[in-house]
């Protein structure tokens, strides 16, 4: 059997799927250095919040529909918690809504967010992209897809601790998004990253995994290429999108 | 019963439909701008011939949903016609086979561009929310996305005399693509723009006309958004894409 058959240990698996966050998350995209390091003006900070708020908004339908496929309550349970984490559970706030207090302490209406009339095509056809991608593809590609949170600790710490430095408009409430992700985040992860480990039984599923894995990092760049080419370079919003 | 709620005469409708792509046809992309007058390198038009093939080979898919879900002969026989067109007799070649004497002549090698390996991000995302667009909406919307054709005439007279003039590695041979086109698409216009005009009974259907024809000048617009991002300013390709 040669080596590019042969079914990786699951360790190796694991190192592989490291590799390509190393590669292609977008913590090395250009507009996510401009972001953290203050390099951006309030109306780029509003077109990214505003942007990034259809992302939000789109994960408990994702999610809902990898509860719909998945055969037992256990794992069902395990995939509810994450829609109950950005949907609230009517009393604490979900991810959904403090998403909002994001937008609107940076001074967005939030019924003009919420309407998605400013929102750039090319934000809402990656995250249409992840949506079916998720809906079409076997359970195995669509719980690796989530694998990008094995990056998202470390961004969002970079995020958080630059924004709060660099812009007198954010505050550690506006920002309060991303706290309660810091321990989500890693549950999440644990259990999707143990599901494909164990799931993925030939080496074949195992490049799906792998493909998954590269398919999301590719639709959170390209959200940023949208986001750099409309406000940051040459700066050009199409015609209808968000102008600051 | 209040203007914005009044039925529009057949005419206003296809005035309103003209002016939706008088502000949104990719025709004002400064991209478009860039590649007729000459002002790309040899890589950055084979990034779009490379890119924009994903679009041609995409229609086919598209149209066939189409005609899998009209509802008589006639109207099937008519949006038949549009397949036969981009996959050819098995004789003539279709604008498949024609995008890829493009491409070929462009330097390209035919296996590499139909892999999609090269491929855009943003392309893909583009061009898959058109096929699903087509696929989820109404049949109504499905025909009246189609209408960009309406434009393409004059976008296809500039582009091929534009290129013609200021590239010397294009020839009349390699933009054949283009030539039937100037025929096709009017012919595919009479009857979509006839459909639209006579079977908008409502004026909520012909605001959703409207929607659809502006959802597609976007999707339009985004590639080249994604194309200029990667490939003009500031020219960052994402991970795993072409580079020419």
């Amino acid at each position: 059997m040669s080596n590019e058959h042969a079914l990786l240990p699951p360790e190796e698996l694991q190192a592989r799927l490291q590799a390509i966050g190393e590669e292609r998350y977008h913590i090395h995209h250009p507009f996510h250095h401009l972001l953290h390091n203050g390099q951006l003006n309030k109306g780029q900070v509003q077109a990214w919040a505003l942007n990034r708020y259809y992302y939000q908004a789109s994960i408990p339908a994702k999610d809902a529909s990898i509860v719909a496929r998945l055969p037992t309550p256990d794992l069902r349970r395990e995939w509810r918690r994450r829609i109950e984490d950005h949907d609230g559970d009517g009393s604490k706030p979900g991810g959904v809504e403090r998403w909002l207090v994001l937008t609107e302490g940076l001074g967005l209406d939030t019924d003009y967010v919420t309407s998605l009339s400013g929102l750039l095509p090319g934000t809402r056809y990656a995250v249409d992209a992840y949506v079916h991608f998720v809906k079409e593809r076997s359970i195995l590609e669509a719980v690796a897809s989530s694998l990008t949170e094995m990056f998202s600790p470390n961004i969002i710490s970079q995020r958080v601790a630059g924004m709060l430095r660099n812009y007198d408009f954010v505050s550690e409430k506006t920002l309060a998004y991303f706290t309660p992700r810091l321990t989500q985040a890693p549950q999440d992860v644990e259990f999707a990253l143990g599901y494909v480990k164990r799931e993925a039984r030939t080496r074949e599923q195992q490049e799906q995994v792998m493909a998954a894995l590269r398919f999301k990092c590719d639709l959170l760049w390209a959200q940023l290429d949208a986001l750099h080419h409309a406000y940051v370079s040459p700066a050009l919003p199409p015609p209808g999108a968000f102008r600051p």
